[in-house]
């Protein structure tokens, strides 16, 4: 709970600080409604509930129902827990008062929800009807809104419905170092389960065992309930598609001899999640072609993070990942003519269709990419950036290189006048079905540079090893030869 | 897909039948709007999907955004398919024509959904508005209403929102032969994780690992993806609360020796699911008083089994398990006194705080309980009994009776005058703590009784046997020794 109580005294600085630039009086409460439970269309089937990941910022509660308050004035922090009805005790478990989620949630007073508006107005030092500062404002992924808190007696209080939006959310974009070790423990856990899935994967299982395995080990040793989305499962063709793995593609291919398999899978620990890609051939060892598109994507991983540092633009970084894997595909012979024609001709969106990575934290795709009326590029592959800021210390981006061989787009630009030219036809046609690749790290930036959270095998020779039952991570005498020497 | 065609059938014959005695005209369209996914609060994070149950009872279609309608006049059946943006196939899989899913789904069309009002109005072969029977109709267990279907141009067609609900919720009240083997399907997987759970559960464990075990089981080797419902994985104390393992108590306590398991867990394959719960001590071995409540609901249990059978009450079956269990706590002199007392006087609510079971299929909670304006009984326990109704040949019905030491419930009725006279205070107190047993099966009905589709071990000797490594179903000769005979 440390962690949440960090969280708000950033946001009352923050929001502090604003309202004093606006010449704006102290005062005022900020007030969230927290997510409620969610019943599948008719029936009493309640799909397990996750909290509203803004109130999970501020207040890391768990249960559904509740409401939360700041006190701008003095910075205290107000829980409002829902009255349950007498059998929730027989059904759900202890109804538990105030005084227990005050005590468990650290906060400075808890009282039930139907007095919210009673005890703001009690608390309200300012004159006129007391101010919310209410959470209004675009999810710039999902283009949703958030949905201001709604109560009994809110027509008593005036409403600011535009401050504590981009305030909070640009909050969010930075993490704390709490915050960063807990997206670390998701990251560690998850990769420990990647590489639990290399190491048994086999030609003649099904795409959904390679997710079933990676859930159990995250959850069973790791605590993790809930992944950050839904795993990504796809093999040989099926690996070109971004997001396989939803209800009309269920993971349920069946793995064959030489295909690649892309796994996209995160799990999600107290709020926070991690969002790791690892591609390998499903018998275990990389055929040619397989290693030179591989290695496109590897030394373009490798070359946005070797430049990563505060104040680096993200669009930058997405352009060097392109060229780096355009560049691997001439060398291929699969392409031909000039990288930066090709850059300008933004042959880059044919090949790595979405963005080269996103915030990560209690979303997986965090918010903040486009505050400050930053704009979306509208062309191919940039359009799909999550953010095109600069990096600042302190944000946690995923690196997600990817190279693709999708008809949808790949036929359109063999056709047309503009980019046919890039094609070397011929070797083309040998990646028809190969599906794509994906290396997916999650990186914090720090004040010189950055760190890489996400600890897999990533080297062919490194992914090969350990689908032999190699140990990861290597010990470094093992690796250079040493160990054997030690021991004597 | 046959499965689904007869579902169509059964409702085309009963819709018919009742068109007919009410002397009205034979044509017009059922029409039913599937579900569509959700996204959690303002954010871009995907709920998996999972198909509104009437909607997959009738068409089995697995993914979002679709309409299907049947011809009452012909029988015939025409599916809509969303219209998907282009950019679907770089993100989400290969766009689909409506050939493929009238392929896939085995029906006689396939359109898009922005066509139903000129598809439906050009087959219209009455005089009028074309006439819609759309679903709408009261879910018992939860009291939400089914949303009937909407789409544009809708204002063309005359609408019947009444008789369709109660006709297609009594056809998925008796089950098909093919509906049944599903059922037995998660059923067996079901089971068969129950006992590989039993068989790994060690104190010391987090509640969670037993479910992760579970959904691990199911879906690693039977392809269960979803669960019919969150696993419930309470021990010790927490096992009186019916519906733990909600966000609020996340199946978070570590297993301590002396604990009682209560794991109620069920897989779902192809919308169908199993709903079955084993209770055992975490350690291996019961202790005396672990033994009288578990033989006490066991007995309850078999006893309601043996006198299932078509034409039987279930508000009596219900009665009867209450009557086991009171029996049984009277033996064990935790209550003193005539046991139909104690049942006028309500006691079995006390113990046994929920209804006898319920109808299984596409929902956990299948409807159909209180269909003809059967009322609820508003007394403890048999309030919240799901159905009211004789039993049917085709019904599936879990039997899941439990006997729970509740203190929300115990002490008002240990202090109340009409009931405190049952209460051997000295015994009962020994009994502060301990949970609860719940034991739970799904049973067809058959034609001249009932049959257990749910494969646990159950007595005493069995689980702990189980839990100890012994094989599970025993072979036969093992059991009566005569294997080691038949092996020479």
């Amino acid at each position: 709970m440390e962690l949440h109580i960090k969280n708000r005294q950033k946001l009352l600085e923050s929001l502090r600080q604003h309202l004093s630039h606006s010449s704006r009086p102290l005062h005022g409460f900020v007030l969230l409604q927290g997510g409620e439970e969610h019943m599948r269309h008719d029936t009493d089937h309640v799909d397990l509930f996750r909290q509203e990941s803004y109130f999970a910022y501020l207040f890391g509660v768990k249960e559904p129902g509740f409401y939360a308050a700041i006190d701008v004035s003095n910075g205290e922090t107000i829980l409002f827990a829902p009255r349950l009805p007498d059998d929730y005790a027989v059904w759900l478990g202890e109804i538990k008062q105030p005084s227990y989620y005050k005590e468990h949630y650290k906060v400075d007073k808890a009282c039930f929800t139907n007095e919210i508006a009673s005890v703001l107005e009690q608390r309200y030092q300012g004159s006129g009807a007391p101010l919310l500062f209410l959470l209004y404002g675009l999810n710039t992924d999902s283009n949703n809104f958030a949905k201001p808190a709604e109560f009994q007696g809110i027509e008593k209080f005036d409403q600011d419905l535009t401050a504590l939006h981009p305030i909070l959310t640009e909050c969010r974009v930075i993490k704390t170092d709490m915050e960063i070790a807990l997206i670390q423990y998701a990251n560690d856990i998850s990769s420990e389960a990647h590489i639990e899935v290399m190491r048994k994967v086999k030609v003649g299982m099904k795409e959904y065992q390679l997710e079933s395995m990676f859930l159990h080990h995250t959850y069973m040793y790791g605590g993790c309930r809930h992944c950050s989305y839904t795993c990504i499962c796809p093999t040989g063709e099926n690996s070109a598609i971004l997001h396989y793995g939803s209800a009309a593609t269920p993971n349920d291919k069946t793995l064959e001899d030489g295909d690649i398999a892309l796994l996209d899978m995160g799990a999600e620990y107290h709020f926070y999640g991690s969002d790791i890609t690892c591609s390998f051939p499903v018998n275990g060892k990389f055929t040619s072609d397989q290693a030179l598109i591989y290695n496109a994507v590897l030394d373009a991983h490798n070359a946005v993070i070797s430049e990563m540092k505060p104040g680096v633009c993200w669009v930058d970084m997405h352009i060097l990942a392109e060229k780096v894997i355009l560049e691997s595909l001439k060398k291929g012979q699969i392409l031909v003519g000039d990288v930066n024609d090709m850059l300008s001709a933004r042959l880059g969106g044919i090949f790595m269709s979405h963005g080269l990575g996103h915030f990560l934290g209690i979303d997986t795709h965090d918010p903040g990419g486009y505050l400050k009326d930053l704009k979306r590029i509208n062309e191919p592959g940039l359009k799909y950036l999550r953010t095109v800021r600069d990096l600042q210390e302190g944000m946690v981006m995923t690196v997600e290189p990817g190279c693709y061989f999708n008809d949808s787009l790949l036929l359109p630009a063999m056709n047309s006048p503009k980019t046919s030219k890039f094609f070397n036809q011929k070797v083309i046609n040998r990646f028809h079905g190969f599906g794509g690749v994906r290396i997916e790290s999650a990186l914090v930036v720090t004040a010189t540079g950055c760190y890489n959270m996400t600890k897999c095998p990533r080297e062919i020779h490194e992914v090969e090893a350990v689908m032999a039952g190699a140990p990861w991570p290597p010990t470094k005498g093992v690796e250079n030869g040493l160990q054997s020497k030690l021991d004597l």
